[in-house]
C-alpha cells in the first residue's frame, strides 16, 4: 500500500490541480468580461430599437430582460460545460446518457421552445394587444395577457382561451382598422332593381347621417348573387373598429322598413307547381 | 503465466485503483455539495413564487416536490455517467447501443415526456383547477383531476375522460367568470320590428328581476339575420358562471309566451306556390 | 515467419490478456451485484404501491414482472456492450453500423416502445378494466384485454377490434358511474309549455317510480330549443350505468303516451303557403 | 527507394498481420458460438411459445424462420463491422458517408422496417387469419393473405387490396363471433307502439323459428328516436358469423308484412300545410 | 529554410507513402473480389426467384439490374470512404460539414429513397402491371408505366397522372378477378315485395342467358333498405372483369322496364299533406 | 506546494501560450481577408443580379443586406468556434450540452429558419408585392408588407392577418394580369335556348360598349348545366384587375334586365304535383 | 521571454508547415483532375441521355447546366472542409456549433432542398411542359413555368400561382391526349328508354359530323342512375384536348333541343302527394 502511494506522482498531481486551478480563473475572468460586455450590448440594442421603431417602453423593458435572462443562462451553460470538460475523462459519459435522455427530453421540449420563439415576436413585431380583438387558431376573444409561453383570450361568451403560442400561426387581428359592414338583402325577380336600389341605398344614407360610427358608405354595391327565388343586393360600409355589428344590425332595420315602405317584397321561397295526373303512382 | 503475472505493472494498477478512488470521492462529495445547493434554491424559489404570485399553499408543494424529484433524479443520473466515465474505456460501446435503442426509447418515450412538460405549465400558470367546466382536445366536462402525465375530466353524461396532457393543445376554461346567455328569437316578415323588440325587451326586464343569476341585461340587440321565412332577433345576456344554459331556458320560455300574448308570430317556414298548367310534363 | 512470431511481444499479450480477464470478473461481480438490488429495489417499490394506492394483487404482479423483464433486459444490454467494449477497436465500427440501420429500426421501432409506455401507464392510472364500456380512437366497445401493446375491444356488432396503445389518446370510460339519461321531445308551437311541462314530469316521475336503474330525476329542464316547426323541451335523467338507453326508450314511449293523452301535438313540419298568380313563369 | 523500403519496419508489419489473424480467428469462432447458441435458444423458444400458447405449428414455424433470419442478417452485420473495425483508420470515413447517405436511407426505409414490426405482431397476435373478414385503414374485405410486409385483403366488389402493414393501425376482426343483425323501422305517430312493437316482435319470433342462423333473439327493444314524421322502433339480433345482412334483409321483409297485416302505417314524410293570404308576395 | 528541409524525416515520409500505397492495392483487390461475389450472389439470387416464384423473365431482369446497380454504387461509396480515411486528417472535417449539409440533403432526399423503397416492392410482389385498371392516392386509372420512382396512371377522362411512389399506401387493383355488378332498384311500400322479387328475378335471368359477361348471378338479395318513400331492393351479379359498369347499365334498363310491364311503381318521393287552419301565421 | 510551483514546466507553457496567441493572429487575419472577399463577391453578384433581372434597386439592396448580414454572423460564428477550439479540452463537453439543449433549441427553433429562407426566395422570386391582392394559407387580402419572418395582410373586412412565412405554401397571386369575369344566368326548360344565348350577347355587348374596364367580351359560351329545373347560361368576360366583381355585378343586373324585356324567364324551383288517394296513410 | 522564443521548436514548426504546404498542393491538384473527369463525364452522360431518350436539347443543356452547378459546388465544399481539416485542432469546434446551428438550419432548409429534388426529377421526367393544362395539390391551371423550386401556374381566372415544388404530390397532366366529355341528362320514368336513347344517339351523330374536335363517338351508353324523378342517361364521346368543355356545351344543346322535338321530357322534381286528414295536427 506504502509503495503504491509512494509511487503516486505527487508532483504531476500537484502540477495538474494547479494548472486546473489557473484555468478555472482564466474561465471566469472570461465569462465576466464577456457577461458585462453582452448585456450593455443588449441593453443598448434595446434601447436603440425603442427610440428608432417607436415600441413602448414597457414592452422593450419586457424583451430586454427576455434577453438578459436568455443570455445569462446560455452563457452560465456554456460556463458549466467547459469547467465540467476541464475534468476530461467523464464528458463522453455524459453524452452517453445524454443520447438517451437528451433526445427524450429534446423531442418533448421542443414545444416550450417553440412557444417562447413565437412569442418573442409576437411581443417584437407588436402583432397583438391586451384588449385587441383577435382570431388564432380558430379562437376568437379580447386578448387579456401576452406571454412568452401562453396567450390568454376571453371568448365574448366569457370562456377564457389559454392558447401555446407553438399553435399560433396565422394571426388575425381585427382592432388595428375601420372594419366593414355587410349587408345581403335579398329582393324578388319580379321588383325593378334599380328602384330597390334607389330605396335602399337612401335608407343607407340616412342611417349613416344618424350615425358616427359609420366612417365610409354605406354603398349598395349591386347584383351580388342570383338566389333560387331572390334577387341578391349587398350593401357595404365602413364603420368604426367593433361597431360592424352594431351597424349591420341597424342597417338591415333601417333598410327592411325602407322596403316594406315602397312596397318592394323581401321574397319568401317560391316554388312553380306543375300538376300531372298520376298515372304511374 | 507466473511471468506474465510478474510482468504485471502492479504498481501502475495500485496508482491507478488510487487515484480512481480519489476521484470517487471527490465527485461524491461535489455531489451533495451541489445537490443541498440545488435543493435548498428550489425550494427557496418555489415559497419566494408563493408570496409573489399568490398561488395556494399545496399546489406550490405540489410543484416543488416534483422539481425536487427531478432535479436529484437528473443530478443521480449526472453522477453515474461520470463514474462510469472514470472506467474510461466502456463508454463509446454505450454509445453505440444507445444508437440503436436509444432512438427508439426516445421517440417513444417523448410524449411521455410532452406529457409532464405541458402538466408542469398546467399547474404552474393555473390554467385549470379541480371542478372547473372546461374543454380541451374536443371533449368538455369538469375537470376531476389535473396529474402530470394525464388530466381526467368527467362529461355531463357521466362518461370519465382520460386525457395525456400533450394532446391537450388551446385549452378553454368555461369557469373563470359570468357567461353569456344568448338566444336567437325568429319573428315574420309582416311583422313590426319595433313592436316585436320593445315586447321582447320588457319580457326579458320582466325575466331579470326574477332572477337573481342574471348579472347584466338580457339586452335585445336587434336584426341579426334576415332568415328564409324569419327576421332574427337576438337577445344576450351575461349570467352567473353555469348558469347560462338555465337562463337561457327561462328567457326562451319567457319570450314565446310574450309574443303569443301580443299576437306576434314565430314564422313556421314559408313558401310562394306559383301555378303553371303542365304542358312540359 | 519465426522471427515474426519472436518479435510478438507474447508478455504484453499475456498481460492485456490478464487484464482483460480481470476486468471481465470485475464486471461480472458488479454486475451481479447491481441486478439483485434493482430487483430487490423494484420488487419493494410494487408491493409499497400496492399497499398504498389500493391496486389488485394481480395488475401489481404484472407490473412488477414487467418492470423485472425491462430492468434485467437493459441490464444485459449494457453488460454485454461493456464487454464489447473491452475489445477496444470495433466499437466504432459499430456505430457506423448503427447509423444506417439503427436509424431504420429506431424509427420502425419506436411504434412498438410507443405501445409499451401508453399501455404501462393505462395499467398503472386503472384507466380501463375489463369488461368496461370504453371509446378510444374512434372506436367503442367492451374492454376484452388490456395489453402492453395492444388493447382489445369487442363491439356491440360483434366485432372485435384490436388497437395498438399508441393509438389510444383522449380515452373515455362510460362505465366508472351513473350515466346520464337526455331525451328531447317537440312539441307546437300552439300548445302551452307550462302545459306540457306539467304533463311530462308527470309521465317521468311515474316512470322514475317503476323503474329502480333511474337514480335521479327524470327532469323536465324547460325549452331547448325553437326549431323550425317545433318547441324543443328536454329531459334528462341520471340512471345505473349502462340502463341509459333502456330508460331513453322507456321515457321516449311513456312521455309520448303522456302527451297524446292530453292532446299535446307533437309536430310534423309546417309549411305556411302562399299563393301568388304565375305572371312570370 | 531502396532505403525506404529498407526503412519499412518488416517485423512490426508481420507482427500487425499476425496480430490481426489472431483476431480473425477468435472472432469467428466466437460468432459462431454465439451463432450457433442464439438459433437453438430461439428455436426452444418457438416450441416452448408453440405448447403454451395453443398456436398453429405452421404459424410457429414462419416465425421462427423469420427469427432465424433475422438474427442470422444482424450477427452476420456485426461480424462485419468487427472485421472492417479491425483495419483502425477507415471507419470514421464510413461514419461520415454514413452521415449523408444513411440519414436519406434511414428515413426511406422506416417504412419497411415499421412494416415488418407491425406484420410480426399481427402474426404473433393472431389478430387476422386467411378468410377472415375484416377491416383495416377505413378498407373492408376478406384476407387472401398475411405478409410481414403486406396484408392482401379482397373487398366483396372484387377488387383486391395491397395494404402496407404500417398502415394497419386499429384492425377490426368480423370474423371471431356471432353478429348483431339491427334493423329500424318506423311507425306512424298515429299508431300504437304497443300494438306495434306485439306485431313486430311476433313476426320476429316466426322469423327465427324458421331460420337456423339467428342465434338469440331478435328482440324489439322499444323506440329508439322521434323521427320527424316518424316513430323508430329498432329490433336487434344475434345472427351466425356473416348471416347479419342475409338476416337483416328477412326481417325487414317480414316486419314490413306484418304490419302491413295488422295496418300499421310506415309514414311517409309528412307536412302541416298553413294557408296564408299572399298579401307581402 | 534548407536546414527545415533537411530536417524532414523523407525517410518516414518513404515509408508512409509506401504503407498508403500498399494499402490501397490490399483495398482495390478487396474491393474487386467482394463485388465479383456479390455481383455473382445477387445474379444466382434472382434466378432462382424468377424459378421459384414464377416471375416473368422481364421483370426478374429489371430487378436484378436495379440490385446489381445499387450494390456496385454502394460498394463504390465505401471503396471511396475508405480510400479517403486512408488520408488520416480529413475525416472528421467531412463530418462537420455533413452535420450541416447532409442533413438538408437526407431529409430532403428521404422521399427520393422513399420513392425507390416502395417502387421496389411494388415491382416485386406484383401488385400492379401495366393496363391494369387501379386505385391509389385517391386516383383511380389505367397503369401506364411502373417504375421506380413514379407511377404513371392514365384517367378515364384522358388525364395523364404521375404518382410519386411514396404517395402509394394502400393500393387497390381492380383487374385481378370477376367483379361485382350491384344494383339497387327502388319499389312502393303498396306493392307486394315477393312478386316485385319475382319479376326482377326474371328480368335478371333473361339478362345472364344473353350476356356472356355476367358470370354468376344476378341474384334478387332482397330488401337492403326502407327509403323515406320507398322500399330498396338490391341485386348483385358477378361480371367479367371491366364489364361490371356495362352489365349494370343494362341490368338497370331490364329491371326498369320488367317493373314498368308488371305495373310495378318505381315510386317518386312521397309526402303527406295535413292542412290546418293558419290560425297562428 | 514551492515544489509543485517548481515542477511546473513554464517553459512548455509559455511555448503553448506563444503558440496559441500565434494561431490567433494568423486566424484574425485569414477571417479578415475572407470576410472583405466574401462580401465584395456578394456585392458584385446582387449588383449583376440586378441588371440582369430587371429587379428594382430597393429590393436587390434589402436582399444585399440580409445576405451579408447572413455571411457575417455565420463567419463569425465559425471564428468564435475556431477560436474556443484552440482551447483544446471543453469543446466535446459542449457538444454534450449541445445535445441536449441544441436539440430541443433546433427543433423550436426550425420554425424560424423556414420563415426566413420562404421570405427569402418570395422576395427575391418578386412572388408577391405590396399593395397586391393574394391568397395564401386561406387567408385572402391587399399585401401591407412582405418581411423575412412575417407577411402581413389585410383582409376586405379590415382585419390585419399576420402569416409566417413557413405556412406560405401556394401563394396565389391575383394582381398580375386581367382578370374573368364568370356570370352563371337560368332561363327555364320551357325557353328557347338560341333565343336565350342571343338576348344575352346583345345586354353584353352593350355592357361591354358602355365599361372600359372590360377587355375582352363578355362572351355567352352556352350551356353549363342541367340544373333541376332550369337551363345554366355561362357568360364569360376579361376585365381590368380587381374589376371582376364590379363589371359581374353589372352582367348580372343587364342580363336579367335583357331577359325581363325578351319575356325569358329566370326560373323559380319547379315541383310536380302527383296526387294519390291517402289509402295507406 | 527570451527563453520562451528559444525553447520553440522552430525547425518542428517549418517542417509542419512545409508538410501542409504539400498537402494543399497535392489536394488541389487532386481536386482539379477529379473536377475535369467528373464534369467530362456529367456532360458525357447527358448528350447519351439526350440521344437516347429524345429530349429536347434545351430542357437537357438545363439539367446539365445544374448537375455541372451541383458537382462544382459539392467538390468545393468538400475541398474546403479538407483544407480546414489540414489544421488539426478546429474541426471539433465547428461540429460543436453545427450541432446547434446546423440542426435549426438542416431542418429549415430541407424543404428547399425538397423542392430541387422534385423539381429536378418533373424536369427529367417530363412530366409538364409550358402551357400544359394540370392540376397540382388541388389547384388547376395553365403551366406558365418550371423551374427548380418553384413552378408557376396561370389559373383560367388570371391569378397567378406560385407552387413550391415540395407541394406538387401526385400530378395530373391534362394535356397528353384527347380527353373524355361526358354529359348525364335525365329523362322521365314515363319515357320510353329505348325511344330516348335513339333520339339523343341521333343528336350525338349530327353534332359529330358538324364538328371536327369530336374524335370518337358521342355514345349513349345507356342507363346510368336512377334519380329520385328521373332516369340518367349518360352520354361520352373523345374530343381533342382542351376542347372537352365546348363539345360537352354542344352536345348539351343539341340533346336538349332533340328531346323537345321529340316530345320527351328532361323532368322537373316530382312528388306524390296524399291527403290525411288533419286529425293530429
Amino acid at each position: 500500500m506504502q509503495a503504491w502511494i509512494d509511487s503516486v506522482n505527487w508532483t504531476e498531481i500537484g502540477t495538474k490541480a494547479l494548472t486546473v486551478a489557473l484555468q478555472l480563473i482564466a474561465i471566469l475572468i472570461i465569462f465576466f468580461i464577456i457577461r458585462a460586455v453582452g448585456r450593455s450590448f443588449i441593453s443598448k440594442s434595446f434601447s436603440k430599437m425603442s427610440d428608432q421603431r417607436n415600441i413602448s417602453h414597457g414592452r422593450v423593458k419586457t424583451l430586454e430582460r427576455l434577453s438578459l435572462n436568455i443570455f445569462s443562462y446560455v452563457l452560465l451553460f456554456i460556463l458549466i460545460t467547459i469547467i465540467v470538460g476541464i475534468f476530461e475523462y467523464d464528458v463522453t459519459a455524459l453524452i452517453a446518457g445524454a443520447g438517451i435522455v437528451g433526445l427524450a427530453i429534446g423531442f418533448g421540449a421542443q414545444g416550450l421552445v417553440s412557444d417562447v420563439v413565437t412569442g418573442f415576436f409576437i411581443l417584437l413585431e407588436r402583432q397583438i394587444e391586451v384588449d385587441e380583438y383577435i382570431t388564432v387558431a380558430g379562437i376568437d376573444g379580447v386578448v387579456e395577457e401576452v406571454g412568452l409561453r401562453t396567450t390568454v383570450i376571453r371568448g365574448f361568451d366569457g370562456t377564457v382561451h389559454f392558447i401555446p403560442n407553438r399553435e399560433i400561426g396565422s394571426l388575425s387581428n381585427h382592432s388595428r382598422s375601420n372594419m366593414r359592414a355587410l349587408v345581403d338583402i335579398s329582393i324578388s325577380y319580379e321588383d325593378n332593381i334599380d328602384q330597390a336600389i334607389a330605396v335602399l341605398q337612401k335608407a343607407c344614407d340616412e342611417a349613416a347621417l344618424e350615425d358616427d360610427v359609420i366612417k365610409e358608405g354605406p354603398h349598395v354595391i349591386g347584383v351580388q348573387n342570383f338566389g333560387d327565388s331572390d334577387v341578391v343586393i349587398r350593401v357595404i360600409a365602413q364603420t368604426a373598429n367593433m361597431e360592424q355589428w352594431a351597424v349591420e344590425r341597424k342597417l338591415r332595420k333601417a333598410m327592411k322598413e325602407a322596403l316594406d315602405a315602397n312596397n318592394i317584397e323581401i321574397p319568401y321561397p317560391h316554388q312553380v307547381n306543375l300538376t300531372k295526373e298520376s298515372s304511374a303512382g
